[in-house]
Order: C-alpha cells, then sequence, then structure tokens
C-alpha cells in the first residue's frame, strides 16, 4: 500500500487529497481546502505552510504530486499562482517526499478520459472512483484528481521507491 | 538599532543582505547568496529554504524585505520567479518578521537617485553607503540595495513596531 497525497495551488484556496493505492485498488482517505485570509501577502503564504503542514503531519502520505500550473498572459495572476505553488512544492519535499508534476490536461484525462473535461465531470468519475467519498469544494476535487493521476502514472518502480525510502 | 534583511528572490540564486540602523546610520552585517542546485523542483525550493532559514537564524533580523517581482511576457520565466519569492516571503514570515515590497525602480531610486541604474552604479553606491563592504556578487548587492531601501522607507513606526515585537 502507498499512500499518496495531490495538491492542487491556489494563493486563496489550496485542494489536497490523500488517496491510498493497493495494486489496481484506490481508496479514499482525506480531502480539504486550506484557505488563506487576509491582504498581507507573506502571512498568507505562511497560513497556507502551516496549514499544508498539518495536513502532511496527519496523513502521512508516501508520495505527493501537484498540478503544473497553466501559464497565461496575466502575468501578476501567473506571479501569485507561482509563490502559492513554491509553498505547494515545499511542504511535501519538507517531509522527505519525492513530489511529482503533472499538466491539467494529463490529470484529466486520466481520470475523465479526455483533456478538457469540465469541473462536474472530474468531481463526477472522482464519486465513481471513490464511492462514498464526500468532496470539500472544486479544488479539493482537483486535488484527488492530481492523486489519481499520480497514482497511475507515478510508475510502480518509483512509488516503491517512495515506500522504501518512507519505511528506511 | 535594528536588524534588516534584503532579499532578492531567484530561483537559481537568492541574494541576502543584512545590514543594523540606527538612527540615520547604516552598517554592514552580512550578505551572501543561496545557490540551489539540482533539476527537481521541489528540492531546489526545499535547499533555498533551508539555507534561507539559516541565514534568518544566524543574522535574526528584526525586519524584511523582498524585491516586487517585474512581470513580464515570459509566463515560465514568472512562475518560476514566483515560486522561489513565495520562499523568499515565508522564511522572514516562518520567523515572526513582517515583510516589506518594494518595487525595483524604488530601490534605485533611493539608493542611487535614479529609478533606472545599472547594476555597476547599484554596487558603487553600496560600497559607498556601508564602507568596507564585500559584496558577495550582483544578487547580494540587489539583496543589500532592497535592506537599504527598506531602512529609509520602512517607516519609523513599522520598524519601531518590529523591534518592539521582537523584544516581546
Amino acid at each position: 500500500m502507498i499512500r499518496i497525497i495531490g495538491i492542487d495551488p491556489g494563493l486563496r484556496k489550496m485542494g489536497w487529497g490523500v488517496i491510498d493505492v493497493t495494486g489496481n485498488k484506490i481508496s479514499h482517505v482525506a480531502n480539504g481546502v486550506c484557505e488563506s485570509l487576509g491582504d498581507d501577502l507573506a502571512q498568507r503564504l505562511l497560513s497556507l505552510h502551516s496549514q499544508l503542514t498539518r495536513v502532511v503531519v496527519t496523513y502521512r502520505p508516501q508520495s505527493a504530486a501537484v498540478e503544473q500550473t497553466f501559464v497565461n498572459k496575466d502575468g501578476a495572476g501567473t506571479l501569485k499562482l507561482g509563490q502559492a505553488r513554491g509553498i505547494a512544492m515545499l511542504v511535501p519535499a519538507q517531509a522527505g517526499l519525492a513530489v511529482g508534476e503533472y499538466a491539467p490536461n494529463k490529470i484529466k484525462k486520466t481520470v475523465v478520459g479526455v483533456g478538457h473535461a469540465d469541473k462536474g465531470q472530474v468531481a463526477h468519475m472522482i464519486r465513481m472512483q471513490l464511492p462514498g467519498v464526500e468532496i470539500a469544494g472544486p479544488d479539493a476535487a482537483d486535488a484527488l484528481a492530481i492523486a489519481i493521476c499520480h497514482a497511475h502514472h507515478g510508475g510502480a518502480s518509483t512509488l516503491a521507491q517512495a515506500v522504501a525510502r518512507a519505511s528506511a
């Protein structure tokens, strides 16, 4: 069994989802959204870091994956997302985890079967694959999708290494 | 006396500079560059976080300032810089410091007198204002300039609050 955390980075809301993978079987562990309040950027990043660290300490994942950020022409938006993404990558690395990165359309293709699915379809397929799951919101759904994508594409050897490292 | 750290964010090289401010007088404490090696983004961010945390623990600044990143049309570059900047903002916030932000042309205008100075002029003026300083490189020079800018514009009340908070 390997436990995976998926993280959907965002400065205001950062989604996270934890699943267990045993062979071909995946099961839901927990999901949620870290919300940063306030206008002070440093305080917001600190708040995201503290909340996400608490998630990692609580659920002890063995491998992590973060969505590759879509770079668009909105430079200010890209910068904000980049700052949040720095925290999303840092927290699992601080816990000694390897951090996979997946493009949004690869994640959708894995979970829904097509690269251009809408959020409703993604949530629907997650509910099919993780029966009984209660999803904390769209960002948490995206995070669970990232975790499922990592379970499929992380590569057996990479994930086995992660388990070996975690149990060493 | 108040001790200020200036940070020039970058994913490959992150400059830092520490100065002491007593009334109108500033003096140099230390400066350097954190370099992240390797291709793995999470590991590079972790490396920058560890090195910068060591600097803060060693020199115990009471206030911090980070350069506002110039957003341009290179989305991938902006994203990289954003991720590094997330770490640059996080580390002083984790130490309980308020983090000021200054635009590049404000920093140059404060240190050199004009907003469009080249790197050589900035380094020259820093050597004038901090006699005897040995500058670790261009990124460290920028970081010292940010610290000097914060000493001038941080506002007496803000800096006094920082001191009160640090000694509380």
